[in-house]
């Protein structure tokens, strides 16, 4: 089957949610897991937009967790395919949380979660390549095959001196093990 | 005040779920953010233990999930913290998944998750040092430092250059790097 | 306190949602309950973002229910206040639901909802002025008055006869009236 | 199929259920959604004891919501068939909300929710005709051809000419529009 | 403070459920753990309608579940309190399954719950007595000593031979016991 | 089939959970029906490791609440099979709560529940002897056979003279039944 490559931005999700209370712990701020359940849920509907397949959850990259969030808030999470490869998708997700009598809207987190299409069977299927056309777009499909191999190499599925793409973010790394061994 | 050491395994959690149908995708397999959610409490319990605290989720490592978890399995995480450092825990959970029927029981993942200790107003507080006793816990303790270094550096808190724990497991993308430019 | 106008479009809240095993009827059909829950949130939200306040539910206009939605569709709800009133707003729902797999998008439902912007105390509090932009947004201010006067009515605290806005509804009642009472 | 009359008290639901702390808003008040939603589990359960079939909601007519309903009270929801169109079940529900320390239980809400009885694959099916006993049953048995034809208006699926039930609602509307002719 | 007695009547709950899918075992039947559950909120209800108090679960009694029961079937549960004695309730639940296809009803299982009246600090508080006003609830009324026994017997609390009314229980017992001694 | 016999110590599980909002009653403390609930899954996990089967509870035994658990607690239960009847087991659960900041930790709960196995149809079927190997274990099951008795005599299931092992416990009631004959 011939993949047709489709536009990034028609994976676009938005999605909005009240924090309530068995959201939240003992601090009154929503809990790490269920942010992570609603980042999982933003961004597999969006990789099911972009593949018009059932998608599973193949990993998710380090997230940070910043200032709490508290109960009441609304909280927008924006999820976008960045890139396509063979049967698996990238997908960014931005997250804000907007405390609404104080009119204040903050960025809180930001994710990239993996997704890989599957059949009715649950086999992996092909999926239509993820065409960039801003700049923003181009910077994330440009970025996701190093963290591509970033995934690969702390997963143990690619040896580091494969990871070429990762060689621009060791560069210093490198550089500082050059001098070491320099001196 | 002082940090009176405790032994890493006095923060043992086991926490035993059934995938229940609201847990579940299309394909009736546990979704990727449930799991995560799960991995969450579980993790933030541990947390606790070891710090007698209200402890919030600072950071998650990247998390691969492998096969596909049905409806009606039993899953089993075991969190335990790994090591310390001044208001910050680094808690490590192994992801069982058992199929009561035909009595298979098969690690599906695993995880390192970091969690802040806070007082009553949300302010970080120290935490007492985790003390390693077995050969496995003292190899967790161990990259415990090189993981922290490289959550740093992908947080852009950390320059590459100072994350001198992550050169073992660079040198070899160090040593390419160094026959590229000798070529 | 003057009410500073603010853009109706400020309000815009869009949501969306997986249709989950425990919203669903023994048909695997979204419940009818179920939705207006959805659509009571997302409408709050937007009427929150208008008002920067806390809401309360004061009415719901007749809603009715169309093609059933399967379980594992995606449902797209969004929610724009169209007019405010003191310290009421009126907010429109238009509901989308997905059928990822055909690739198939249909509107599902609409509704009006009215919420009433209220202090700490739950005593109403007046809102700023909604305005409208574009010609669809400036039709459905015009409309909320008409359906203000219906809402009132419908719970006994206008007279029929006050009611004037909804003339322009019911002039062909009320001339099928005049002929009857002609003949 | 001939359809056997049944008594409407035969239909006759009630339903007890807590406020809890996922129900409630900032307020501590039952959120409006999550009232309109046990509403139409209430509703669906007496229109399957009427018909004996799995049912479908299908509109419902404007609600309104007046005071605040607290975190820990104790509602009840009774529901009844109050008549029958072919396929088609109209639903009274009352609504009284009750707080236990103060031994205060006053009415909250009231409801018309209609549901269309289906065969297995969703197709709609005649119901039996539904029977009033008492006086209060007759009143809502005789308002349902009103409502019933304010839905179909509303709904834009009755010319508001052929509402002639609605007459009598607007009769007064009626009086008033002749008037302004008149002058 | 003197306690005005109030009819058993008084406390009478009835609460009707849907069987939802996360309800369900493997097996499509009820949980029994959600049976209890649904059990102990309609019981806490009737102690606290009995009572004007809030109430906490003091014990359940043993309970016995038949046949399973199916996911969409409707549940009933009939709840009110059998006798008061100073801050502790005992409540009778009656529970009902019923299929709406097949228009079947019966009775699924029967169980007592112990609640005690307690103040805002958590203090145990007297309560009103329960006065029976029919035969069945003077049945209950009686047994009521009978299975407090029986309760602080199992829990420890009450020597066995103090338990005298336990004794009509087990006079075949206690004959039984005699007969082995003389032979 | 033969039964093979099993280790009961092969049925241990343990569960933890965080006491969260919505488990919670108005003072704060954990609703007895969602301990109930908690109570039911592990044991029930506990009985299909046994048995390798479907499960469905048959009984509870009298369950006594003491102290509130306050929300944000930590619950640990800890599951076993007692032993083994035909196609029924008995589990025994122990419940701790644990409050993390003052590093309390206290047995809340004891219980026993009785779990049958079933097929695909929902049949009983056979399960395998548990084998009890501690002192800890053999008293339990040594106890579970009048336990057992005990459930039949309460259920009207077994006469009372029937149950030899029940004598035990009442020797003491038979005592006192002789003596009040005596005199």
């Amino acid at each position: 089957m011939t993949r047709k490559p489709k536009p990034v931005k028609d994976s676009f999700v938005s999605m909005t949610e009240l924090v309530l209370p068995n959201d939240t712990n003992t601090l009154n701020n929503l809990m790490g897991g269920r942010m992570m359940h609603l980042m999982d849920v933003a961004a597999a509907i969006s990789a099911q937009r972009h593949s018009n397949r059932i998608v599973v959850t193949a990993s998710v990259d380090n997230v940070s967790f910043r200032e709490g969030i508290k109960l009441g808030s609304v909280i927008t999470l924006e999820a976008q395919v960045t890139r396509a490869f063979s049967s698996s998708m990238e997908v960014h997700i931005d997250v804000w949380s907007e405390d609404i009598p104080s009119g204040t809207k903050v960025k809180s987190n930001e994710a990239f979660f993996t997704f890989v299409a599957v059949d009715q069977s649950g086999r992996p299927i092909d999926v239509p390549d993820a065409v960039p056309e801003t700049a923003t777009e181009q910077a994330l499909f440009d970025g996701a095959l190093r963290r591509r191999q970033l995934r690969l190499v702390l997963g143990g599925r690619m040896a580091p001196q494969e990871a070429t793409e990762l060689k621009a973010l060791f560069d210093l790394v490198a550089q500082a093990a050059e001098d070491d061994t320099a001196s």
